[in-house]
């Protein structure tokens, strides 16, 4: 695979950050262009970033002396990247003009931003469930005009739990009539400084502003099809999400509940449709692909935030506590690692996905 | 009303404690006589809780020097109490035997322990909820030829949250058809040492031991009926409940969606029931009635278990989020204290009912 | 003793807050005038709070429709309190000249706030600790030509472990050398939303701005004597101090080491000292007097903040593993409430000492 | 250098599941004996820990399927290994029988165990500070008859995090007086279950049992001679250490102040030696050795632990906050991660030294 220049927008934010962390020594993309916000401009990264800087781990080498520059600053973008990843931080607006506006120029975006999820020609992408929307792509660049450039963007954290899990039983024949969901999320998913400690010292909290309303809906999307010009949604799944914030760092937990729409399956045939599911991504072996999409957990009290977030580079969804439920059919456990799977590590393997099946040219 | 001497079993356990720090001034207990394990048995109350005495407030003055004796010597405990709260924490046939003894002895038992849940005969008691199940006390005395003692137990502290919301409802004309319920509760529960600090920094651990079937079953008791000499289950609700450990010192929290049977009321009705929902410990004036026992929040993030949980003595349960559930009828989030009116506050509400109803003489 | 009407100036932060909740039912002081920023200007506290009160005790009934006020309205304060405590979070020098026109408008200003703790009339009290100071207000009106109002302050929260009882040794004829000190400080401290969660679970942080410097010098001045017009600042002891942010809720705990200069105690009679220390608080039997000031925890595990921070009304220091120190004589762990004791419970005892001394009228 | 075969002794605790999380894919050493108690014996490894693993990482592939034996059963040992990791955590003398036995059976022991440190002829090595007291090994040898075994420990993970930078300034030249330490210990220092979440949310503890005199004087035997058949502490330097728990996962943070015996370097000075300091491991490049043992962060506010308790595979040591103290000389701030840097980690890298200097044969 020839090796691609990146840039990433609003490289100094905590998503910007992980970013730059998860493409450290990434054997297909180079980080090469960073914008943010005028303050940071003309400063070396180290300097724009200091103090600010919350990784667990350094500041990859090369990156210290790269220059930042500003968002507008595309001709930079053109000079120094073939694809850019966004994570800018700023209304939704903003955000749609800014990535529309590297896209007519040229650049393919993928964006971890949720401005363009509702977009109707942009795709909302989970690379093991709707790979397929991405051939929405050349319906966008025709209908704007543009060439190269695109836009592709990633759904909500909060989702990447349990959709996967839910997307295999689906595929697998069995479709779903609703689900039941209370998520405990992880503070890194506000940012820093994000969420105040004061809340989460012997405390949850049960509101993540419009964090119900995108766990309910994005799933629609996702599950939809391409119909003409745009992606339609699928309405065929009720789903309730009740979104609670926990002291947890990283990986966000949800309970949920199912209810299949006609025959259901047995627990062995759903764990087994999970142990055994595969999608693109692996059949691709692309670099970021977890071997195994879903692990399930045998053990009677997994899994757990800290214990199973990082399984297989973080990638991997982690199921456990499969049950028979009194109300719907069945109920289980289900976890993500929310900054890496349901951020920037989700991004990157769908930009792996877009590079290997031709759309990076 | 006359003032009874009470006695604690279990009495330098975490439950134990509470029970000592909550009846710390009562107007109408006096705790007289406290019985411990062997090794703590013929020490002051003080000597026999060093180091492990885990309340925040002090050893009441009064207490300090109390002699500890064993649970055996029940003749202490007829010399020097008129009622027993039970909080020993050993094998479930054991505490069986040992309450029956009380009992026979002559000694009312009211019980923190789960011994006697299932006990046909023996009410599990929420004062506001099922007051009317203390009429099977006459039954247990005549069928065990008892004359003074009997034994009555509070449910566990998992279901205290949403129990009594869903009983106001169903009280003014709304059958519930099932409830699905997420709980996040407090490490509290689990006493002392409890739960693992490697398990409660960083991550939530989704099972409890055991949890999940007291809090679907229980309540199926405690809305049953007394028929000929027992307590018969009502199976008409559906209870599905997945029980989560947070890093939270006191007060379980938990995300409801519950479906009725029939009519569903409003919004406003549902809020109008719970402000307005008062019961037999509020009409009697109980020293522990809390004087609005559900409190609904209106702010968007709230009930928190810090901020909510000592609301009214921490004795009135914490309800919001009150909203239309995509899947079932309505959705809330609902919040009490663990360790008092889950549990050891509990308990003394349901010994100043049987008071003041005039079991105890 | 006269009830007196009182004001709290920057009413709607956290610490203004904390006055509210701690002057709720307070035997001598009414709260009837509040003041904030112009955003909250013009509608009840209630309103004015909304979503941003942090206390785990409801608003007071009657203080929820009190009319919100700038602090520039002057006028209102004189027509509705004696007393202003001042909980303002502004830039020193408008707080300084804020809290001067106050008190030049006959207002005496007892303030949580730090900008005149260097202003050389102005007493910076622990009331245990330098209540004589409290006679410099005369010069200070005499000086500024004040007739009814004054200016007093409370010095930090992170010196009010130790520092009473070092004094409490200092004035038991054993003068102190040096100190060395390692806080570990509660979040609380900090305000809302004040420190970011990502930085407190899992973690601490080993810096708080500012605060090494105050614990080291405040001491200093509260040790100093009258000279002339001025408190001048007693140079004799020195302190190194490490301020640690750990998460804490509230409770500030020191590891500290003294030395002494000349003879030092033993460790019997220093703890004989600690546990008869009383001061004028006491003596006057003043409503927010901790009756010991100082409590010595035998246990080899204590003080800890969940378990001491609330001793006697929060407002007693708890002290406890009294060692001899391989290095300098002595070292010992000591803990105080930050938010009550040492802040906005330190400033009500102050003007407590102050009404009942005759300074309010 | 060729490859070992090596053993764990109590592999089935935490310390040991370190060793194994530490030693998968070692390039010198290959785990082939697993040792542990009674009831594990017998079992494959993952039948072994089941729901007791708690490292944040799988158990290592080829672990799995290993036979657990009992630690009496040294013929096994003698066929399958030729160094032992002592991970067993029983009572002293048990341990010191036990690691005996080994050594006589001639299998060398590194012991993460704190039974053996006391013993006159066992070194206790930190690798960059003490290599030359391996030259004792050759006397334990010769005095008790043992000529392939012998046994190695290391000093207590407290004071690893300003052990080595003091050793470096006294490397450098300048003499050390006094030290006045307060440390902030990680949780997972005590195993699992080890402290209780009752006592870490919202709370720290001011005692670690043992602690403070580890701390103190297992330095001295470190900076220590081999004068005839043992090695004689050296004494010259006076330490003070309190050590607290704090509620963190990984990583011990100190804050130190400095007293030098004659001329002090200046800050610059301090941290230029730290900066280059270098030693046998980094000489040898040792797979477990840092590049640089000590790491100086410039950043007011580190180090922190979970920022900085990771560096360089977690076997560095950060320091940072250096600065003139009002009392002693310096002060400054020190981290290390005490399960690697600390335990399992240091063990290892002390057994790569004896590897690569020959004592493994």
């Amino acid at each position: 695979m020839k090796k691609f220049n990146v840039g990433i927008l609003g490289a100094t934010g905590a998503v910007g950050q992980n970013f730059i962390r998860l493409l450290d020594g990434h054997p297909w993309f180079n980080v090469n262009f960073l914008a943010a916000s005028p303050r940071s401009a003309g400063q070396s990264y180290e300097k724009a970033v200091a103090g600010r800087w919350v990784m667990e781990t350094e500041i990859p080498q090369n990156i210290r002396e790269l220059q930042v520059t500003t968002a507008e600053n595309i001709q930079s973008a053109k000079d120094n990247c073939e694809l850019l990843f966004s994570a800018v931080n700023l209304d939704k607006s903003t955000v749609r003009e800014l990535e529309n506006r590297y896209a007519e120029n040229g650049i393919p975006v993928v964006s971890a931003n949720s401005a363009h999820r509702w977009t109707e020609d942009v795709p909302m992408i989970i690379p093991e469930v709707n790979p397929q929307h991405l051939e929405i792509i050349k319906i966008q660049r025709a209908t704007r005009g543009w060439t190269k450039g695109f836009i592709s963007v990633k759904p909500n954290c909060s989702l990447q739990s349990y959709m996967t899990p839910a997307f295999a039983l689906i595929q697998a024949g069995y479709p779903i009539e609703s689900l039941v969901i209370t998520t405990m999320q992880a503070i890194s998913g506000a940012g820093y400084p994000g969420v105040s400690s004061m809340d989460m010292i012997d405390n949850i909290v049960p509101l993540i502003k419009g964090e119900d309303e995108k766990t309910e809906k994005e799933p629609e999307k996702i599950l939809g099809s391409i119909q003409g010009n745009k992606i339609v949604s699928d309405h065929s799944i009720k789903i309730s999400a009740q979104c609670n914030r926990v002291p947890v760092i990283d990986g966000h937990t949800a309970s949920v509940s199912v209810k299949f729409r006609g025959t259901k399956p047995t627990i062995d045939e759903i764990i087994h449709i999970w142990e055994t599911f595969s999608a693109e991504p692996q059949a691709l072996d692309l670099p970021f692909a977890p071997k195994h999409p879903i692990i399930y957990r045998y053990e009677a009290d997994r899994p757990q935030p800290r214990r199973d977030r990082n399984a297989d580079k973080a990638m991997a969804v982690s199921t456990g506590r499969l049950r028979e439920c009194p109300v719907m059919d069945y109920r289980f456990v289900a976890l993500s690692h929310n900054t890496v799977r349901g951020a920037a590590g989700g991004a990157i393997l769908g930009a792996e996905l877009l590079a290997k099946k031709g759309y990076l040219k």
